[in-house]
């Protein structure tokens, strides 16, 4: 005998989510069944509202509830300085920092043959005509440190450099609170070869 | 800049689950928004018919859709024989087996003064009544093998005993396909106190 239908649509709709197998859903579903009937109308209503009160900034790619975004409107950024991230979650980690007051582009998603990804998905028109307006001088390419993040960095800077910016990368180095133990080949050898004057 | 509220929202909601903390809710939250939007219609559906569709049944405490429920009005099973589980979730686990043909009887927890749950919340009245009108020769107690699970298996058995029924309880021993190793010590014990033989 298996689960009630009710049930196993639930657990197939939540198999959908990354990291998520068949024990996960069913642990998630056998949960929910204890919630209170608030709690379950409570996500019911976040997950159909997700898509219909967030949106994409069309110029910056933010993600943005309805209305203009803040990102690309404020008058305290700096449109000198652009940065270059893969994914609008990239943009809350950064604005975390506090420390980056430039305005952002979202490429959403990197070079990746491998899931059919090329150079026409990354847009490069936009970005060179969003360079173009804003008069930036320096553009920051923060991807990830993947094979990737690493190659869809050297195509951008092959393109980008002709235009005359100031273009940097973030630092490829230790993590915060690591020992050299543990720390993979590939990113020592980085670290090595970006050592400072100290 | 912290995320829109829409999104903080499912977030916070999705942090209900199980093993469900912060970054693993914002990864399901922004897996959500690349999603299409009947996936995220068909999630918001089966989260809020879970307990509309769904209900436990008032005699042997299985989960059920609405109707009578299958376990106890089936004449295919047995009535002599009551398998005693702490969840609906465990009755789905002893049907796959297909080995037992009895009838189940769910305690919807197990004795854990921890979480407040004492003696009354096991409601042992109508277990015995129910032993009573089915009939019951052998009682099952299929119960985890924690400390929780072994509390709850003494107490029913000091409680059940009186009735002259065949109680018995799961054995406790080495999982299939585990080596000595790393098995505990604790079910290693067990395992040499219940050998058999051979």
């Amino acid at each position: 005998m298996s689960y009630p239908k009710t049930l196993t649509t639930l657990i197939q709709t939540l198999k959908k989510l990354p990291g998520v197998g068949q024990k996960t859903a069913e642990r998630f579903a056998f949960q929910m069944l204890s919630w209170q009937e608030k709690d379950l109308i409570n996500l019911s209503t976040a997950v159909s509202d997700v898509k219909q009160n967030l949106t994409y900034c069309s110029d910056c790619g933010c993600l943005i509830e309805t209305g203009p975004c803040n990102y690309c409107t404020s008058t305290k950024r700096d449109p000198k300085t652009l940065c270059i991230v893969s994914s609008a979650k990239d943009v809350f980690a950064i604005e975390e920092m506090r420390l980056f007051n430039g305005i952002f582009h979202v490429m959403h998603g990197l070079l990746s043959p491998m899931d059919g990804r090329t150079v026409t998905d990354l847009d490069l028109n936009k970005l060179k005509a969003r360079i173009q307006s804003l008069g930036t001088q320096e553009v920051i390419i923060a991807l990830d440190s993947t094979v990737e993040g690493d190659a869809t960095a050297l195509f951008l800077k092959k393109e980008l450099e002709p235009l005359g910016l100031f273009l940097s990368r973030l630092a490829l180095g230790l993590p915060m609170g690591s020992s050299l133990d543990f720390v993979d080949e590939g990113t020592l050898s980085r670290a090595f070869a970006g050592r400072h004057s100290f």
